[in-house]
């Protein structure tokens, strides 16, 4: 095969000059030649090693080169690499089965999609339907998909180019504590704040044309916003009075990521809808979902399920989704994310100690964000929101990797979530590196 | 692993009690459990043996369990199961550059998505980024997708879900001769029809507010409409002149299906993006991609490309993908859709004479439609649109199944579309089943 042979300047320069890059100015693209992954790190074609310390995009929980989950991927295709979603097989009704299994005891069924991005945009068919009313609600902060639908639920500039947008969809405040410009005296006081304005704007909307409101119940990259205690519940609460689905974007916060299968098992909060995709299969194979509830599931009994995607609960995913299962299971992963979480987050706080250019550390399992600021005392944001003239992140990303430590960053934030399989040595390590580098932003804000 | 051992009643009953099927009401849903696909062919629970006259969704050109497919897909999941669309991969800078050589010699680059919808959708926001203008022009009988933007740009029902509708998208006429309502003289004089149209069209939605207009090259689902000599290049001459983009969608038209890699090549046409999934991995991995021409790949050096998926250009997609390209050219595929075509053609003409129910037939390559009437002189349609109350269509398919003929349909259309793999004896013994099952529907209408 052609395609493995190539030199790495050869995939350096077809891939500037023919494939597009997400989300970037494609003449300043220079995209890292990646020769192999394994369990935490990633390799450079010079062979240099990596800690993958945000697990990709936040996806590859159960680290890199799972022998399990290849091995399904290559018995499924020998098996049935492809049929349409409307026959059943399977490892399509076992991992429906298996992903209802785990589900919070309400949900009934699932439909399953590619990614995020279309099974919230599933979830907003789905909830237009079974409602009969239009208007939806999503969260400033928060990064829902880049389809139109999906587009238009996220919150911060990756909308945009989704606009102008789609009549009917609302965005409302997040419950962003530490910029929330309140002194709150407790979380309950907090989410009390956040879940009354929430309910005064639905009235100000039409209590009755609120189809849904969807929120990543840990908001993700936007800068792992932890819902306040009794938040969840509260939104649920005014779903309740008013009839309103509520959908939790469990896309990157669920399967493992804040120590439980899905992340509003920590607040024993009930979403009427989950999505989710990146951890089922971690990557592997594209596989996404739409979890409904049962009395959801019941109406579609009886109506159209009037959505669809040919590769829709696409074979090999389906597979690799069981395997993937089985890894979490079997590697006592969730326990993992929280034993680890528990160190992180003591690293976390004591860097917050230690540098002055990080305004605020958060953390829930393997999930987590350092904020970076110009002054601690105003909060100032290193970077101004959307914008980004003197390159200060990259540069800084930049210097995380040159010392072997690679993540994403979003606005003022880094982002640390390594897979759910890292070992606390290595977890230290990596945070040293980290801790050098907040060294060199302190001074740079000196 | 548990999946493999289910029972034909687990799979069923697991199916239909938690996997979600498309476009269906799920109480009614039966599926077929499907046990094995080899070539041609899909084989039932008991073993029964079906000809896939479809090609599954129009998708599995090169027929099933392609051993090369395969083996690259097992390949790759040893090497790099997964990596960020970031960085630089062999199979992925690989593909990209394949897959611009075989395109129209004015494309520049390819963004990689994982099927037609979300390439439908990218497409959208790299013409509205490209042009800074907002309206989207596309056609009545058509299917891009089922996400918002994409389900926006689709015309027939599977749209409706998508409403209220995003401000900005227009729908215009096809070119659907069969029902145009005048007696053309000649196919130049539809297409000259239509395209005076259509610009009379732009000209009242405003000349310098329209982005881009989408068609479907050869129009699937809804029916093999062809367009008639002349008008593409007509279409082509009005985007020309007021500066709006020409968005083929050869999701379902492209990789060999009409005879060329893409449908626009029968008529030497040139658009600015062509959207692509199916056939460039024929489903063996959800792959789909958008490319651009090189003037907006030029634009895109300086400006930021503002889309993105996690699973967009994924490893795995990518090595089938080039895997596929080799399969295509060396089992010879687009020369033997059009052979297989050309025979395809003169036996639905045969129909056509024969029965009269079949009041159309439309075919170009592999890829063809049945248009059922009641009445062959008013051409009234066997269902009526958008709705089919005393399941005539669901009753013919079945017909057809029972003997051994897989396909689906489409208002009063049947689609015939074998993998581009089938041999004369194949296509002959099985279009007898419809010669048969024709002779039914002739009594329906009797
Ligand atoms: C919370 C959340 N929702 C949805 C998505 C979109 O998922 P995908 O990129 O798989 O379409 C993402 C991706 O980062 C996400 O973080
Ligand atoms: C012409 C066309 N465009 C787009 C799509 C959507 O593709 P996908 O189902 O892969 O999202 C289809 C699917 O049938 C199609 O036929």
């Amino acid at each position: 095969m052609r395609a493995y042979t190539l030199s790495e300047e050869e995939v350096k320069s077809y891939g500037k000059d023919y494939n597009l890059y997400s989300w970037s100015v494609q003449g300043k693209v220079d995209p890292m030649v990646v020769s192999k992954a394994e369990g935490i790190y990633i390799y450079d074609a010079k062979g240099a090693k990596y800690y993958d310390m945000s697990s990709q995009l936040v996806n590859a929980n159960i680290g890199h080169g799972n022998k399990k989950v290849i091995e399904a991927i290559k018995t499924q295709a020998e098996r049935l690499a492809y049929i349409a979603p409307s026959y059943a097989i399977d490892v399509r009704s076992e991992l429906a089965r298996r992903v209802v299994e785990i589900a919070p005891d309400n949900m009934g069924s699932v439909f399953f999609t590619l990614g995020g991005t279309d099974a919230n945009e599933g979830a907003i068919r789905i909830a237009k339907l079974y409602t009969k009313r239009s208007k939806i609600f999503s969260r400033y902060r928060s990064y829902h998909g880049s389809t139109f639908g999906s587009g238009n639920l996220t919150g911060e500039p990756r909308r945009y180019p989704s606009e102008p947008g789609i009549p009917g969809f609302i965005k409302f405040f997040d419950p962003y504590i530490y910029r929330a410009g309140i002194d709150f005296k407790s979380e309950e006081e907090a989410s009390k704040y956040y879940v009354d304005k929430f309910r005064e704007q639905v009235i100000y909307e039409g209590r009755e044309s609120v189809a849904a409101v969807f929120l990543e119940t840990v908001t993700g990259s936007n800068g792992i916003i932890i819902p306040p205690k009794g938040y969840l519940q509260g939104i649920r609460n005014v779903c309740d009075e008013f009839g309103i689905l509520m959908v939790c974007d469990e896309v990157m916060a669920g399967f493992g990521r804040t120590g439980e299968y899905f992340a509003c098992n920590n607040w024993n909060v009930k979403p009427d809808i989950i999505t989710f995709a990146k951890g089922i299969t971690c990557g592997y194979v594209p596989l996404g979902g739409i979890l409904i509830d049962k009395k959801i599931t019941a109406y579609f009994k009886d109506n159209v399920l009037n959505t669809g995607l040919t590769y829709s609960a696409h074979p090999i995913s389906c597979a690799a989704g069981c395997a993937t299962l089985d890894v979490y299971k079997e590697e006592n992963l969730l326990e993992n994310s929280k034993n680890m979480g528990k160190i992180l987050g003591e690293i976390l706080e004591s860097l917050k100690d230690k540098h002055k250019s990080v305004g605020d550390v958060r953390y829930i399992g393997l999930f987590s964000a350092i904020e970076l600021v110009k002054d601690k005392e105003t909060r100032e944001a290193l970077v101004p929101y959307g914008m980004d003239p003197e390159k200060i992140m990259p540069r800084i990303l930049g210097m995380l990797r040159q010392k072997g430590f690679l993540t994403y960053s979003h606005e003022n934030m880094l982002i640390v979530a390594p897979p759910l399989i890292i070992k606390e040595d290595e977890l230290r390590a990596a945070m040293k590196i980290m801790d050098e580098v907040l060294d060199e932003v302190d001074k740079m804000i000196e």
